[in-house]
């Protein structure tokens, strides 16, 4: 069962471009639980060197996505309607990790929370938090 | 005056690659407003074909950082603490533009809101809206 | 046809206890258009005298909500999903008057956004922004 | 040590007015966490019988706001620069709890979470989700 979550949402992962150009990658699919990673690249980053807000929202919102699209039933597709981020530290170190889990799964809309955190020499720090509300589309 | 501003943030603006990355660029720079806008390209959207909710919020978030900075003191530098954004339509069409305005400038914080336009065949339809705090950095 | 919206919003808003425990009043009623207002009271207020982020959020919330229920159709009601809210300076003075009005007008859902004033000997400041999300029930 | 923190949450959740009006109560007070809790009342609900958002909202920004001040230097006071809350669940039953935790604890803002319970026959039921900033007043 859980491969089939894990196939739908790595199926509708590749077919997102964005995830490709900034290089995000799957790490773990769980029913209402999905970690994406990104590794650190200049081109990503915003005036002081560390990674711009927006790189750290595309990956947080794909992971709300995706984690909202394990709870929903089989040919629905996920789309984004808000999110709110709080930057909470610099992100800088080799990788970024966002891990999103499902709050409340209702038929029409799905919210998450997602956490991310940024990778250096083994350690992680939280770096932003997510809170989004995801829509379930047939 | 608006000279002195307009130069600060298009250097700013000139030393975010991620900026750069998707193509991004600074259309109208005013004292409280600024306006960027984004061609679009295939490699920066979704599973559908629209534009990625995390490249409309880069987007929109650059413009309320640099809508925030044109009310700090000369010197300053602008950090995001938080936004929301919420997605209103699918953002397809030949290009999208970002208009952020200042709603309060804090002598630590600054909170601004952005309407993110697509731009079709000449005309324009709002398609995301942020509200977001940035911080001022000496 | 504005007085038909008008009855929907006056006669739902009657029905909110808490509308009439904070002394909650409709001002103006228009299609996706919506104020309230709210005479300042001590025991509204927190712990500097200024009124709670609570009571704003809760007026503001209220006028989103019916800003949105004006838009939907006959018949529906409106629950919130979501907002967020910011606070631009400290409300006090005679009362606040919440503004709100719809970004977008969906089937599912409505957005929203409210600015709140405070009035006080016959100016008007701009206390808080809101933004948020409406769902529309049958 | 944990008692002078909670002394500090009590004597200004004590000079809060709303929170007497609306019959909130501390229940738990510690480094970075902080519960509070109210009775279900009809006064404070919406026009199906649920509790308003405007009520929810004020419960978790309080907590989130005392979490916040438990971080933060002696002397110091705790103003809400903002927050975002998603109405999870109808809140119904006996009472409110809103549980509050500190993700990071800046110099001058604290970013909190609030996960809101209601409780109905011994059982807690998620209802909804805060994420929020508060600034540090000397």
């Amino acid at each position: 069962m859980t491969s089939d979550i894990e196939t739908r949402v790595r199926e509708s992962f590749a077919r997102q471009p964005l995830m490709t150009t900034i290089g995000a990658r799957v790490e773990v699919v769980q029913s209402g639980h999905v970690e994406l990673s990104l590794a650190f690249r200049g081109d990503l980053t915003q005036q002081n060197g560390f990674l711009h807000a927006g790189t750290i929202a595309a990956l947080a919102d794909s992971a709300c996505g995706y984690a909202a699209l394990t709870m929903m039933p089989p040919g629905s597709d996920v789309l984004s309607i808000e999110f709110k981020i709080n930057m909470l530290a610099p992100a800088s170190g080799e990788a970024l990790i966002a891990r999103a889990d499902v709050l409340r799964a209702g038929r029409t809309v799905v919210v998450c929370r997602a956490d991310v955190y940024a990778r250096k020499s083994g350690d992680e720090k939280l770096v932003a938090a997510m809170q989004g509300t995801m829509a379930v589309r047939q």
